[in-house]
């Protein structure tokens, strides 16, 4: 009646492709500036958002692939549902590189454009924020999926620390209509408290697991 | 004389990636407005049809990733047969981004060239509908390809359940000839049917497995 | 002193992303006609080349993979050599999309451009089938790289059908200044030829196996 | 307590992904020349740095893998430290399309942009150096991390041999401001001491393991 565990590993890998694809297409929205005459030292400056936007968002989808990774090392079988839930986690971390190019072509320029590209980032990163914390949701009603040893009990602790960050995303939402160059300074907060904040979590629920 | 399961896996890994690489490429065909002293928002509310494209693709993408996933699972072994039949699946599923794309453009247009658009987004499913049924067919005549344990009772079965989805793909390309609109309706009521026809059967050949 | 197998495994995994990114990427050369006013079923109906090459490299690639797959299947360990042998084969794989994107923008055009358009392809051909060829060489000088149960008694057979591949691609390159459109032909029938006599080649292995 | 070794398997999986994509991307950054009614073979000719760039920035991040793949079969463990190393190590080759790029369009120019184009090559590959430095001096520090019967000793001549890498790479950003077409004979150079410096290592590390 139960699912062999290999199901885990192959969603496992497909997920780790679509992350890994994601993340390296990003350079591909890094434009090479067509100056023949002109100063390449400059455009290049000028295109800063750029490096920025780039630097950030890869930064995002690794930790975003480091938390994918710690949830599935909980779970040992998947069903439809949680492969439904995974593939729009996939689709909001492979949709980044649009809200990403969008942000470093816009950010700048000042005016609504840059208050609707950084709105538009913004967004994208709630929903996916919000797909993490279906995980755990759905894990809540599913505990028949978390592999053998995992205590259930860990799941509400999980959802607490997983919520700030679609809250946290949203409000940046409203932050973009105030200032999008302020959005670029919350963002990188953000990436470094999930960063510092879930992986430690990490390590509790291994110490957890070695009692 | 048996080639060792090791090949399936190899070819289950290569199929991951072609199809990972594949819906990750999708965003690559939602282009950056370029409105310098225009409206961003505007621009980029006219181009729905790319965000309509882009998710209807990334969906119907992940339920045959979930399909050649459930498939394979019941296969052990592989020849030069199979190896075609799922590289030109794979051709197809790899071909995506193009109708996607020229879906994006060409569907609002209205005319014969938003038909023809409709149509050839239709003719791709079609095709790639056609390879999964080939699979089954394959498999129908080489059962020893089959793992140990799986019932080859459950290939008729199998192939009743992959027939409609060329057929209605196929009469989708009718269809694209009288309101291309209507299309994209219909292949998000053909995504929703076999997200939910052909996964509950993984179920059924799970309990059965279990008897 | 025998370094371990997982060595070939991660080589064979990394061969595999390659060679599947390689395979996904031809899509991005076949282009979007950009036709507001005008007849899209007609400038898609221009664009049969673009097409044609897509599929004939798409397969052309699948063998390959299909190939470096049943190579590797004998082949325990690897070396410095070998990984640089592999190396400079998925660069020859990984450059494939530019000679195919060649290939269909100029094969029609007529003229010395579809020449040397049909002529780059055949060379690019030429060299991949050169690189199979390195291979099996150098596993003829190092032995202690085959898996055990292995009979190095295959290699030179394995030689002698690998030599047609760069020795036909290279009279190819001969006929590209005679008639570019028969190149397409000649590749199609050269991918039917080694898709029927290589993999029968792997039978024979297998039952020499089971011996 | 101790986490599980198939991090290390996941992370290796992610690396290879995402080193496997920026290797070949590569390749769309050598644009197909639009030459209607000109000269094909003399605009690809004319385009001679995109074809070095390529073959230099594959081998390289091809050398880069090895380099990685090695260091990582001496690690059992991974923690959020390394995690991070190892992040921003894939950070930098995944940027490597942008900078290879840049030196194909720029290094005959002429002038200072040849000059810039060139530094940021240097620039780019010291940081990828340095961040190969990185991981060794934080094994040094997290020696709890090496596989069972990895010797903590190898560490220090392993970070004398990384040294030179990060050293020589950025002194070439001063040659770039004297030569920018001597960095590409300096960037061959170096990519050959690393393919037979690094490697021969791998054997001593085997011979001692065999002891």
């Amino acid at each position: 009646m139960a699912e062999p565990t290999s199901t885990t590993q192959r969603l496992e890998a497909f997920s780790d492709g679509v992350i890994a694809i994601a993340i390296t297409l990003l350079i591909l929205e890094v434009k090479i500036p067509h100056v023949r005459a002109g100063n390449l030292a400059g455009a290049l400056g000028d295109q800063w958002p750029s490096y920025v936007a780039y630097a950030l968002t890869f930064v995002v989808i690794g930790i975003m692939w480091m938390n994918h990774h710690r949830v599935f090392e909980l779970i040992a079988r998947t069903d439809r549902g949680l492969m439904f839930v995974n593939l729009f986690m996939l689709m909001g971390i492979a949709f980044l590189p649009f809200p990403t190019a969008l942000l470093a072509d816009y950010v700048v320029d000042g005016g609504s454009n840059a208050q609707v590209a950084a709105a538009i980032y913004s967004a994208t990163m709630t929903l996916i924020g919000l797909t993490f914390l279906g995980i755990w949701l759905y894990l809540e009603r599913h505990r028949e999926l978390l592999a053998p040893g995992v205590d259930p009990a860990i799941i509400p602790g999980s959802i607490r620390r997983t919520v700030p960050g679609p809250c946290l995303y949203g409000a940046s939402i409203a932050l973009a209509f105030v200032s999008p160059e302020a959005c670029l300074v919350v963002y990188a907060l953000l990436a470094a408290y999930f960063a510092f904040n879930w992986l430690p979590d990490w390590l509790v629920r291994n110490e957890r697991a070695a009692d």
